[in-house]
């Protein structure tokens, strides 16, 4: 797999921050939207419509076993925190206000009893994944690809059985087409202040309803088009509720997109490539070899990415660095006198505070990441809860730690050294942290995530029959039996 | 009333044109996205803020008897287009596409039997109104401002009983929100390829359907931030059914902002302002003042326009023209040997079709838009159907049209010279063309315009009974009751 270029790494670490507070230079980047032309661009192709026959085609058959099997690690992952933020109260705000003008009862929302009709219950699973910033990254394109398709295409399968295998090549063929249109348009479209989630995942959601559907190529393009017209999401949104709505409302966009072409609405036949079409507006950026090269045969689905800690991806090195030492050389917190940490300067400019007040604060606090995955070996949603951040113990191993910026360390990359009170020293040192391209959770990291997520919203019974039905995906007769699994009994 | 300039006339017309070609002038415009970025600015006022706080402050004792008035009429107008629009397979497609997922029956549709929830209701009613693009124009920023914002409170109107004086009180903050945040944003956003009715419409919409529901200051910061997640609409999609795809989500978006905002789902507090807001976002032009400045005594409103005729504005003076010589100097056809026009480039550039072969390509043909109105004494949609472009009288005259693109011309000039076959010449210059600021339609205008739009979608009676509400608005007890008497019975 590719290695990752720190661009990726420092969008991602961003993306995954309230408030949107970007470093200097990378504010700088958004001036990209300011560059100079380049010289006068060759018609592109038809983008579009390449795209549209490449989804209304592309074969379950074809699909190599790795991204069968990536694609399944991505559901797995996303019913995981979907279950997760099921009865946070951003969930609990939106169901309220929605069900007065929801359809028939036409799909499930996980952990909870309400039902909806499937574009509102796809916004309400779609919000209720991306509530933690725990679901999973394409770090290429900081997309979090999931949530939007698997938002749209679930609901679906709820009111029309579909197979696990034809729902898999569906929730490929939109992970697809999302990163890759997000690969045509990133940095530029990101930096200048798209959530690109929300702006690009409509399209992977529109293509994805539109596969399972059974729409025709001119019907795909037109359901592209329509996807092309609803973009979602600003940066300056993050902090806020508003930032989990925009892959909920893509997935919903998508799927309202989809639904109105399948039955002749139309659009323009090149609305993503054309002069005044999508990315020609949306961004100074437009490379669409990126979009239809190699469709079938190289798939961003093997890029995708799952956050083994609640946080933003640049504490990661160092969470993982102080979770190995506690669990490999056995480290407890009252044995130790100093942590020396050397990080890249985006660590301290995005994650600086010394004394977090609450669970929220606490994600932006390298000191208490580092201390509470020390004394719990952990760094979950529960390890940036308000208890956690108020924990004596965590409190007094923070005051411990030691960050210095320190040329040569990459954004991916940190050097811990633990500081024993008997005088020892024990270090680590981490190139790739864990959920990582290179170094990717395993399956049983996948387990645990998920069940811990699940505790306390389901039995873990349930979580357990879940998740089962869900590395089994490739052989399920009826994918809504997932949905149907996962709501509140 | 201010004069309008001639970029605000050249817009005007390239919204209403099928497939968006601009000329090469607006089109190098467009390149401003990549104009060098000016001198670092001053941060902005509190923007979003001012403007939540005005929506939700203003009372309709306040507004001046000329606002009320026109907004009377922007309604009135706005009710006979989607009357007009409410048969055609634009609207017949997205209604069979959407029953299925509707919620309860909560609102009508203009001329049709259907009921749909709130959400659904608005969508429908702004796709009909804006189909024939023969709805209201704001010509500074060449919004649409009808369609977002009736359109949404109209269906809310329907579920919640909402006075006359809340109602028009609604309608003209809705257009206050959505012509100002077009002013600070025209012409770069519009330039560089935006559907500018369905990205600021949906501020309009969701300020408007927020005031009814009475939404406090932060719920309606927290609304508008919600709204400027979801831009709608693209220049590319014009030709297609996705331009009046357009308004229609752009309102249904803005109750979806609305309804959740008031239950307490947040946003950023300045989401229109913040660095990477909303108008740093989506324009390279920024002009906070338009929001902010003069409200509530300055007034967009009343700088909104109806078109009399159903084609691109930059025809209207011609058709004004022979309409006159027909009417006050009883030209007929058969006496004509010839019609020369003073025209301005963009007329020909336009509108250059010499032999159209359909009603819509009709509208691209200032042969057959001069040749119609001095056969027919109109420009209304039946003079833009196959039937009267195919009109063999029609088609005799169009061939003796001769325009000649002539310095000093303007936009909204036209000076047509009549030959008739004795030899007489008739004569008319026009300088502003009926349906501008400058020469609005009459009342009786507004009202011929919209029985004909009616006709052959409910009987007359019914369409004067609506029309007759539309003037009483300011004292309907309950305007719901205008969508009621507007559905076929």
């Amino acid at each position: 797999m590719s290695t990752i270029d720190r661009r990726s790494l420092i969008g991602a670490a961003g993306l995954t921050l309230a408030g949107g507070g970007l470093t200097p230079a990378a504010g700088a980047e958004a001036a990209g939207a300011k560059e100079a032309p380049g010289p006068a661009k060759a018609t592109p192709p038809a983008v579009t419509r390449t795209l549209a026959r490449y989804v209304t085609t592309a074969r379950y058959e074809d699909l190599p076993e790795p991204v069968r099997k990536e694609a399944t690690r991505t559901f797995l992952n996303w019913v995981g925190v979907a279950i997760g933020g099921s009865h946070h109260r951003t969930l609990d705000v939106a169901v309220a206000a929605l069900a007065p003008f929801s359809g028939p009862a036409q799909a499930s929302l996980f952990g909870r009893a309400e039902r909806f009709d499937i574009m509102n219950a796809a916004f309400l699973n779609g919000v209720s994944s991306h509530i933690f910033d725990f679901d999973d990254t394409h770090l290429k394109t900081v997309i979090h690809p999931a949530g939007p398709v698997a938002s749209a295409i679930l609901a679906y399968a709820e009111m029309k059985p579909i197979s696990g295998r034809d729902f898999l090549n569906a929730l490929v063929l939109g992970v697809e087409t999302e990163c890759r249109i997000g690969n045509a348009v990133y940095p530029n479209h990101y930096d200048v202040g798209w959530h690109i989630t929300g702006t690009a995942g409509v399209f992977g959601a529109a293509a994805a309803a539109g596969r399972l559907m059974g729409l025709d190529e001119q019907q795909m393009v037109w359901a592209l088009g329509l996807a092309a017209s609803q973009p979602v999401g600003l940066r300056e949104s993050f902090g806020s509720m508003n930032k989990s709505f925009n892959p909920g409302r893509a997935a919903a966009n998508g799927l309202f997109a989809a639904i109105l072409a399948g039955k002749g609405f139309t659009s323009s036949d090149g609305m993503i490539e054309a002069k005044r079409g999508w990315a020609n507006t949306i961004s100074t950026k437009q490379d669409y070899r990126e979009i239809t090269e190699g469709l079938g045969t190289r798939y961003e689905t093997l890029l995708n990415t799952y956050k083994p800690f609640a946080c933003g991806i640049v504490m990661h090195p160092a969470i993982d660095a102080a979770v190995q030492i506690r669990d490999a050389e056995h480290v407890t917190a009252d044995q130790v006198r100093r942590i020396d940490l050397k990080v890249h300067p985006l660590v301290l400019e995005l994650t600086g505070k010394t004394a977090p007040q609450s669970g929220l604060e606490g994600k932006f606090s390298i000191y208490h990441a580092v201390a509470v995955a020390l004394v719990e070996g952990a760094a979950g949603e529960k390890q940036f809860s308000d208890r956690a951040v108020r924990d004596p113990a965590v409190i007094a191993l923070r005051e411990k730690v030691v960050p210095v910026v320190t040329p040569g360390i990459a954004p991916e990359q940190v050097e811990m050294s633990v500081t024993l009170n008997d005088g020892r020293t024990v270090q680590r040192r981490i190139v790739h942290a864990v959920g990582s391209v290179e170094k990717p959770m395993s399956d049983a990291d996948l387990e645990r995530k998920f069940r811990d997520l699940a505790e306390g919203v389901m039995p873990d019974a349930q979580a357990r029959r879940v998740m089962e039905m869900c590395w089994r995906l490739p052989e399920l007769p009826d994918v809504g039996d997932v949905a149907r699994a996962g709501a509140q009994a």
